[in-house]
């Protein structure tokens, strides 16, 4: 089968100034790979009628489908309808569905209808309305010489309620697409290549139709298996036994399946489980209890921090042994350990952890680089301990700590 | 004057795939507008020497000046190189000087050079090399037909160096461009409309030469002087001027000038004046803390922090009266005056700060809706709250939080 191609589109002189961040694009090339239409180039042009002409006739001879995004406004320097108009030798018509839409939009919000955007209402008449559910500029679909053209408003989410709800599923329907089907397996605590080494032997048993992309950020590591076929429910069932292979291989890497982040599943598992959380961070200086408190709801589990910053806060307030700080150092295995078990004994919570080192760049001494992190986890059965040794980044250090703190904390959660 | 054009054209499947987003050619659009140079159209095409030929072609019809990234990795399917040897019909020779920095640049890393590394030095025998500082691929600069050509690496750092340091300069001079002087004015605690509003005749006065931009971000507003002219050393004495112009109209928002953020200007202020700071941060949940400690060398002012999430908590750590938190609920001014006082206190720091509210979406009551934020400020001398009505996000609200107190710490500081 031909791949079937596309180009993108982008009106607009805030792209060309730099004014903003073209995000449009990267999303909509990763929403049509997935569903198995191939982007063969992305072009952005100002608001300009001879460039938008010269850009479209470029388009139609490259690819199948051309997807236009910007230039709606309902101001003099959006250009895009007119350009649209005159490329395909048409006229403006007033869209009766489009101006109830738009009209219905105005009311809910208790605003009256311009005549300006009475005009959003008026389009080519050659062309099949798109429905704005988060706007006021309706879509436009155009099918002519056997090319789709498409056209959407810049807004983001405008345009990507627009594309996942209306304009996907036509382009399958027209183009007769295959079914395209994501898994995503979530893992923490191992890195890219030491995952990919340990599942090298389930990765080349996978079927042709099934391809695996790793997606590695911050701490974490995602796969991705994207199916393609012609059933949804086969293909869910094929990646879902597939997902169960890598259990035996990886499974205590594994925290979660599809969108929900670590903090959002752990927050999760601690809620169900009626576990409370407190926390006394050091080196991660906050982040670690704002990672967990940027969870709506986390009050149920959450009920506190220390950030015992300074050496003698460590003492006077958070209370560690002034002999155990003199002795090893706030950076050290008996002071972590002191500060997970006191902070659950003071704030009277089932799982105490605690975090303790050098983010850098200043701070370091022979036997403590920068990058040294000490992370502890306590509960009314055990303590444990971790050492890191991180990077020569602040912000990267901070970030990977608590992550690892999260992590620790699923491991070691008491049995159910 | 005729405005100088520029095209840029990015070389990778990896932006078409949308496998990573294409934030250098915002960068690019930015840096060239500071230039005075502007952009009238971005390319992305993928790997694949025919699209890339067509790309250059199109783009030399346009543009004075065509900026090529990507494309220069030693493997076999970056195609720029051999593609610019194609489209200027010439051959690739062993550049010595490249040769020498690439050599030098693997040995200062304890790694030898290998063939395909050798290779990165051969470059088109019409082009002028650029010094990559950061890694291995050399830039290449053309001059033909009137046009200039210029091809980096895809790579952000890289580039971004390589425009700054060789690239820039080197068009301002080929093109007899004109000086371009920003200065940035950073305020902080008034919206975008009130201080358009405010500083309205002091905008209509500025001299056409002197272009003025609003750079609005979360809980902060960035003014930005643009001046173009013919000599630095003017341009930066008008700009300076027209910014001390401001202190009658606003001065009590302008907390800095030029690239540093509030957390790090008032950093500077904490330590230079030998203020130490301890927060008692609720709703803001450790994100206030870590705004502070972002900042390298923060352990020099900022002592430490409680984050008193529960309202047990906040009896039973924290130390606040029972009694106060009873009557007037845990958002409320009294609780706040307490928290801040206490944790001063208990931190014995000059200056305590604390935040309490309703970050959403639940915990509201009719008279406590989300978004409701109390802030405290003490030191020995003063108390002083604001409240807050934010937004119904609750990471707007958590960050809008963080700034304000960050701002009451600004305006309250003792007089030196």
């Amino acid at each position: 089968m031909q791949p079937v191609l596309a180009e993108l589109l982008t009106i607009g002189d805030e792209i060309l100034y730099g004014q903003i961040v073209d995000t449009n694009s990267q999303w909509m090339s990763v929403a049509l790979a997935e569903a198995g239409i191939r982007v063969v180039r992305k072009t952005s042009v100002g608001d300009q009628e001879e460039e938008i002409l010269k850009a479209l006739n470029d388009a139609e001879e490259r690819a199948d489908i051309v997807l236009i995004t910007g230039g709606l406004g309902p101001t003099n320097d959006d250009l895009t309808k007119p350009c649209l108009v005159k490329y395909f030798n048409t006229r403006l018509i007033i869209n009766e569905e489009a101006l109830e839409e738009v009209t219905a939009f105005f009311k809910s919000r208790g605003r009256e209808l311009t005549e300006l955007n009475r005009q959003q209402a008026a389009l080519p008449a050659n062309c099949v309305k798109i429905t704005n559910t988060m706007g006021t500029a309706p879509g436009m679909w155009f099918h002519e010489r056997g090319k789709v053209f498409v056209s959407m408003p810049g807004v983001p989410h405008e345009m990507k309620r627009m594309m996942t709800d209306l304009v996907i599923p036509k382009l399958q329907q027209t183009f007769a697409l295959p079914v395209i089907y994501h898994k995503i397996i979530r893992t923490v605590g191992i890195g890219e290549s030491f995952l990919a080494e340990k599942i090298k032997p389930w990765e080349s048993r996978l079927p042709t139709h099934i391809k695996l992309a790793y997606l590695p950020s911050l701490g974490e590591v995602k796969l991705r298996l994207t199916g393609t076929g012609k059933s949804k429910e086969t293909l869910e069932i094929e990646t879902d036994q597939l997902a169960r292979e890598l259990d035996p291989l990886v499974g205590e890497y594994i925290y979660g399946y599809g969108e929900d982040p670590l903090p959002v599943v752990l927050g999760r598992t601690l809620r169900d489980r009626h576990f409370t959380l407190s926390i006394a961070e050091s080196c991660t200086g906050g982040y670690l209890s704002h990672l967990i408190t940027s969870v709506p709801g986390s009050s149920e589990y959450f009920l506190g921090s220390m950030v015992p910053y300074a050496y003698e806060i460590k003492k006077w307030q958070l209370g560690v042994k002034p002999e155990v700080l003199e002795k090893h150092g706030a950076v050290s295995e008996p002071t972590i350990i002191e500060m997970a078990n006191i902070v659950r004994a003071k704030f009277n919570t089932d799982i105490g952890v605690a975090t303790s080192g050098i983010a850098g760049p200043g701070g370091a001494t022979p036997e403590k680089p920068v990058g040294l992190v000490w992370i502890a986890y306590s509960d009314k059965h055990k303590t444990v301990t971790r050492k890191l040794q991180l990077s020569n980044d602040r912000m990267i250090n901070i970030r990977m700590a608590s992550m690892a703190v999260l992590n620790l904390i699923r491991l070691n959660l008491p049995p159910a």
